[in-house]
């Protein structure tokens, strides 16, 4: 019997230290580990394959709307970025700079990408030459740098992997209705297959994208009550078009600055799954995003059982795979139970043990991770109650989070409530006039920041909860990451 | 009816200008061009998809060899790349030196990664433990960056995208039986995908990757008789594992140093794959590896025609689709020349015009891209013939392709005959002792290197061409890019 190469290192539960649960978490699943190089993180096997799954269903989800991929170089002259007034001033603390390279100075320094609509833009501005080349809907999966001074595995590091999609349009609409289309596309992968529940909204001008005329996001609600940004979507206006000269002619022969959009999602959603779902066991994957749903876990007692124990596994594995199951055969030489643990912390939704007993009685035992109810299966109904328990996990993991979120949202409408909720970790609702001074002074005192204008509130005139100035409408304040 | 977007640039011809000719077929199809950065470039959307299908083929034939995807930091600390001697000497004079970021000079430089070796093995050390830990097949899809003087898109960018895989094994024949296993997976992609036949062979000592105990290769020959390598395989021996103290337990509990590997392919095969089949009208792209297999273009010449052509292309498109072929309806508003001219410059291998007067036959026409062939079928065998046809296609170039090598190719015993075939641009199969000094003459004489011992090459005894040295076998001699 060989030993396990696992360490037993327990996992830090949620009560003791939420910080430390997470990062133990990460480590007894085998996501990623720090770098040698500060800040940056190495994505290992594990986690690397929900990275993979997550852009093969956006790619998908991107696609069918007319996006293409295109690759654009990670090198950006410095004076590019400079172009932009506002984007420099967003960008410019955190920029890696280039200058020595094939044994010499560099002339001009070049910068990694930290986002790369300057680049693009430039390029766009000679593809760019009529409305017949609009809309033009390019994608680009890339590695991007950011100088991050406090950096966490997934939530911030210095290199990250993302998608940034960017698009050029004839007209305000088409523009609008493209940020709207991926920001619920965002949505819908957040809902849908991370079992997130989210709040789409719209970003407050100081919390916008640097650049941008108006940025949507999604924020979701961590276990602790804090937000995480998942995603967002930015209606660029013609504010690179100007800079960047991207003109087109229009029917009159008229030429017209374009309208931009950029959206994105990165790495960090990694680190939104775990803090989601997870608990003092480790992780817990949604079955629509996890890239093994299924292990099967073979139980030899005797050598004689070996032949049939081995016989029926492979037969469950390819009845499995012919539904389009993912399946991880675990016929490693260790001890059952160190492998039901082993793939506990490993989030893997559902696990299958075939020994001799269940099978005497053509059966075997199905476990759920997220509930860790264990039943009895007989064989013949395996395959259907293996979909329909994956199926119920996603829809649980879901409505769990869904409560979560409706429990400690609330709206307040006093100064007192506000600072005592926004303690209690509580996502608030409440009246602000959009003074950028007095959120400001509200996150000063209380650590909670506009998160956004969510989508679906109604108008309802009232007061700034801070200031009393008059507002129209509630906004989302929390606490965020 | 709209003007095309496409300007009727002429391609010049192979005849006239080579390398004009590559660049022409590039820019005309749309596939990449130079970006505003020194020696990157742009990959465009119908580049970018060849390297999607590149990466969907090959990721799937890594998996099945047990290999996962992981992804390592782009930013290497400078220390780390000296630590092998070779390897630093092989890559210094090409790196690129972050030394400011986030508004501060940093205390020590990191290098952009080149490869990915040092960083790689420097986590692994801590990764691998016992032989139980072993084989780690590890594989990652990445961006590197190497200076380069005189670059050409896609053969030598100084940004380009690759895959690097690297591995551990306990043993040095595992070790090398990776290597080769990795090295056939190469040689499957080039000739059963891109139709491009290989020459499979170890290179010399000068010309093995930097810090390896042998690289493989496999050697392409292009139209114009240069040879191209396409893609290489290195045994590390245990040469990076003493450096980065890359250890394990062995059975008896005694500590070894590991064996490695590393192989890579980059966007420098897709530069191969145009100059291997394309022709004076642009790109011509092998079934297998096109992203578009099959264009169709309706024909509307009345309006009343248009119903019914339609309805036909629609029932066209569904029934390939559901055969697994990729396939693009062209109705923009342009003539039908202009669109075949179009797609015939993108290289797509099939075009079906769907017009009237065929349809009143109940039939279209069929036109393949690579002979120029067009042919009237009746729509009951249209789906049939599709395949036949696309499967005719990529045999036919790979036919092409391997009588061009086996032409081209000639075994010369003189030093006379030797400069005139290398003249001729021919690969020269020749004797060499493996002196490197004489190597080095025959290349400032000749401009040709050793481009590999090939593995199918049957032991032989004979004097080297230049030297009078003897030698035990025939080499591989060529110009290359």
């Amino acid at each position: 019997m060989e030993q396990s190469k696992f360490e037993d290192k327990k996992i830090t539960t949620r009560a003791e230290d939420y910080n430390e649960w997470y990062l133990d978490v990460i480590e007894a699943a085998g996501l990623a580990e720090n770098a040698p190089v500060k800040g940056c993180m190495v994505i290992k096997p594990s986690g690397y394959a929900i990275w993979e799954k997550t852009q093969k269903i956006l790619d998908e989800m991107f696609k069918q709307t007319g996006v293409e991929n295109a690759y654009f170089p990670m090198l950006i002259p410095e004076k590019f970025l400079k172009r932009e007034e506002e984007h420099v001033e967003g960008f410019s603390p955190e920029v890696a700079l280039v200058n020595f390279a094939g044994g010499k100075k560099l002339e001009e320094p070049l910068v990694l990408r930290p986002t790369s609509e300057t680049i693009m833009y430039d390029v766009f501005s000679r593809w760019v030459r009529s409305h017949r080349d609009l809309p033009l809907l390019i994608n680009q999966w890339a590695n991007v740098i950011r100088w991050e001074m406090r950096t966490k595995l997934f939530l911030r590091t210095t290199e990250f992997l993302w998608q940034e999609g960017h698009t050029v349009h004839a007209t305000y609409e088409d523009a609008e209705s493209r940020v709207l289309m991926m920001l619920n596309i965002y949505k819908k992968f957040a809902e849908e297959y991370m079992a997130i529940p989210v709040i789409a909204g719209k970003k407050s001008e100081s919390e916008k994208f640097a650049g941008a005329s108006g940025t949507y996001t999604i924020e979701t609600m961590m276990q602790d009550g804090k937000a995480l940004q998942f995603a967002t979507s930015h209606n660029l206006g013609q504010n690179f078009a100007k800079v960047f000269d991207v003109t087109f002619l229009d029917e009159n022969n008229e030429r017209q600055f374009a309208w931009q959009t950029s959206w994105g999602l990165s790495t960090r959603v990694i680190g939104g799954l775990i803090m989601t779902h997870s608990d003092d066991k480790g992780l817990v994957l949604p079955p629509k995003i996890a890239p093994i749903q299924v292990v099967i876990i073979p139980i030899i007692i005797k050598e004689w059982d070996k032949q049939l124990v081995e016989e029926e596994t492979r037969t469950i594995m390819s009845n499995l795979q012919s539904l389009g199951v993912s399946v991880k055969l675990d016929n490693r030489d260790l001890r059952p139970g160190e492998k039901y643990y082993e793939w506990e912390k490993k989030g893997i939704p559902v696990r299958i043990e075939v020994g001799p007993k269940d099978l005497a009685n053509n059966s075997v035992v199905l476990a759920r991770r997220d509930t860790a109810e264990k039943k009895i299966v007989s064989l013949p109904e395996l395959s259907e109650i293996v979909i329909v328990t994956l199926g119920l996990i996603q829809e649980s993991l879901y409505k769990k989070a869904e409560e979560r979120l409706k429990e400690n949202t609330v709206s307040v409408d006093n100064w007192d409530d506000f600072v005592k909720a926004i303690e209690n970790n509580k996502f608030v609702k409440a009246h602000w006039s959009g003074d950028e001074d007095v959120a400001l002074e509200i996150k000063e005192q209380t650590g909670a920041t506009v998160r956004c204008f969510p989508l679906d509130q109604e108008k309802e005139e009232g007061k700034c909860i801070k200031s009393g100035k008059p507002s129209v409408g509630r906004v989302v304040f929390a606490k965020s990451y």
